[in-house]
């Protein structure tokens, strides 16, 4: 396989909006074209990545939409959809198309407008994930698979709702600082525990998970220009390897699971992708996690090794994953409080690191000088996992 | 690039059918790996297709559904999604994924089910692949754009609609042969023209198109297992290499390209796939082309090369694409008598053309013993196009 390089990244702010899904792609497009200083060189093949362009946006083939609107003709245009992990899969795809030496320059772009619906509507657009027969005729929602999820594991490893707050406070103080994100404004655990007031804002979602165990509704795009890492030089000197990639699925139904607590897909998808970096866990300096649900963000950091079984709220508590701890985790904010449009949060995921192992980040950088970079996407509740390595050395 | 085999091939009956839609895509999956002799190797990937899962069978990630349903894990799944031309999509995925060296047995598969749906929310859910802003907001539909795109090209080549008839009188011939086709039944020039009591089943769908130019709206799943073509004897002896691929976009909006009779995209997908694989049209033994409209065969049988522009509906008429003819051209049925679901057909072309190049599609086999063949499937009204070459030698 040739070894694939990120040249160019680009993404607009997570939000509220009012702006069209192909106006949001596009400008992320623009961006990551400027950073790459692609100039006037085509573009080979556009991957596109959106959970729900058709049922919620009326638009099918919204890479083909968006290479066309972005003038790329005759770039090739494919669109990928693998739920909350489709931004996962378009890089996935970029990267393997690379690899092949069939393109030499590949966009990659996530999206999502979900600004619009109903809450009862999203919440059943994203329970259009789970397993149709075991789960959704049921009406299991995402909320409720990781209400469920967070209660077994809180029980077996002693974990209390204070622990899974303290992932809302740290993403929220980290997103005050990343212009790009959607939740800017912090929250602390005595407005969270101690404030009849604040409380209000804070009602239960599915036990136990409240509001800000979740991720909010965001719209927004991101965006990735890939190419051969021995051609990288030719754009810019700001380039990042795609060392390690891993994409693993599970069994579907939660229930069904050998070991409900065990996230194999997330597992067994980082261990891939550390094999072929040629690294160890340990060796990753920063690391963006899909922390959809506060309770994810913890048992994901067991499961990608950063920590053992059962110790991911222990390091957490001991601020090891904050912006300047040993190890940290989600300083973009995270999909919650940096956002979660759908499609657009592999890509962005990718993006923050990059941006991380630049050392661009600004305000939210992590301390010292970070090589090796870590991202996981998950698809349904971790049916699939997509699992990224990036590495400052090409 | 390394270079890929198909190994596998399957497919369901298309027409109506009251099976869901991970049903028919698991026979047909299970069909190719029956196929392939596949045995308990485990696969790698799974690509699957569908443009409408979201929409109208309330799946979405259908891949990591069908991955599970067939118990594949940990196999990696991506769903794809191009509009009419998923399936090439998705089939295009897999070729590059093996080819890259990422992965060794990867599983293909494209399925639609569009039953359930009413006459307009079909034809609108068809129409999210136009242009948002210059064709769908004003009603623009494909009917419609083919209505008019085979009405500029019959007054430029002097084509007549008995012409265009004669796509629907050699593929529905051809379909009567294919157990797995939707419509299985002869029609004759006599029948649309001099017969007042078949024309009532022959109504303008959109001047000069009738309901004969038409394809029908089917419900079916077809699958390929891909490998590398070292690889290819471990699994049988009925190897098809994919020996090229092209893949272009042009202009969306049909009313803005330079020429509008010129499907580029087609064309230049043609051009790619005959440069990869080494080979000339003339050399093109077999072909599945993409004729939603009749009025499309005869146009992309000149875009791809096979006849001088406006001499396609000449060659038609000669019998020179008849099954016996010099250049059989959808020998299956084609989209017009085999069937349309969108998501399968990409897949389905693909497993057709492999069927020819072995020799096994009984009654409906070519003659001579072709050694090179071709399918092109169209994105939208050929805002872009995937275009294959497959070889019996690999």
């Amino acid at each position: 396989m040739r070894a694939v390089a990120i040249v160019g990244i680009g993404a607009t702010r997570f939000g509220r909006t009012e702006r069209p899904l192909l106006d949001l792609m596009c400008d992320a497009c623009l961006e990551a074209f400027d950073d790459a200083q692609l100039g006037d060189r085509p573009v080979d093949a556009v991957y596109a990545a959106s959970m729900g362009a058709l049922r919620n946006n009326h638009i099918s083939a919204v890479a083909s939409a968006l290479a066309d609107r972005l003038c790329l003709q005759p770039a090739a245009p494919d669109t990928l959809e693998n739920g909350s992990a489709s931004g996962a899969s378009a890089v996935k795809s970029g990267v393997l198309a690379v690899a092949s030496g069939y393109y030499d320059r590949v966009l990659v772009c996530g999206g999502e407008r979900m600004r619009g619906m109903q809450g009862v509507d999203i919440t059943d657009f994203i329970a259009t994930v789970t397993h149709r027969e075991a789960e959704y005729i049921y009406g299991a929602t995402l909320p409720g698979l990781a209400g469920l999820f967070a209660r077994a594991h809180m029980q077996r490893y002693g974990v209390t709702q204070r622990d899974l707050a303290r992932v809302a406070v740290k993403n929220h103080r980290n997103a005050m600082l990343n212009p790009r994100a959607h939740l800017r404004f912090e929250v602390t655990l005595e407005q969270l525990f101690d404030d009849p007031h604040f409380a209000k804002r804070n009602p239960l979602v599915a036990d136990p998970l409240r509001r800000f165990d979740c991720c909010p509704v965001s719209d927004g795009a991101a965006a990735l220009l890939m190419v051969p890492a021995d051609q990288a030089a030719r754009y810019n000197d700001r380039a990042v390897r795609v060392a390690g990639l891993g994409h693993v699925g599970a069994v579907h139904a939660v229930s069904a699971r050998a070991n409900m607590l065990d996230l194999e897909a997330v597992r067994l998808a980082a261990e891939r992708a550390y094999a072929l970096a040629g690294i160890q866990a340990k060796q990753i300096d920063v690391a963006e996690l899909h922390d959809a649900f506060t309770i994810l963000e913890i048992v994901e950091s067991e499961a990608v090794g950063f920590f053992d079984r059962g110790q991911g709220h222990v390091a957490l508590a001991a601020n090891e994953t904050a912006r300047d701890g040993s190890l940290p985790i989600n300083p973009s904010g995270g999909l919650k409080a940096r956002g979660h449009p759908v499609g657009a949060t592999g890509v962005s995921q990718v993006v923050e690191v990059v941006r991380q192992l630049r050392g661009e980040a600004g305000g939210y950088q992590v301390s010292g000088s970070p090589q090796a970079g870590f991202a996981v996407n998950l698809g349904g509740f971790s049916s699939n996992a997509v699992a990224t390595v990036l590495t400052r050395s090409l």
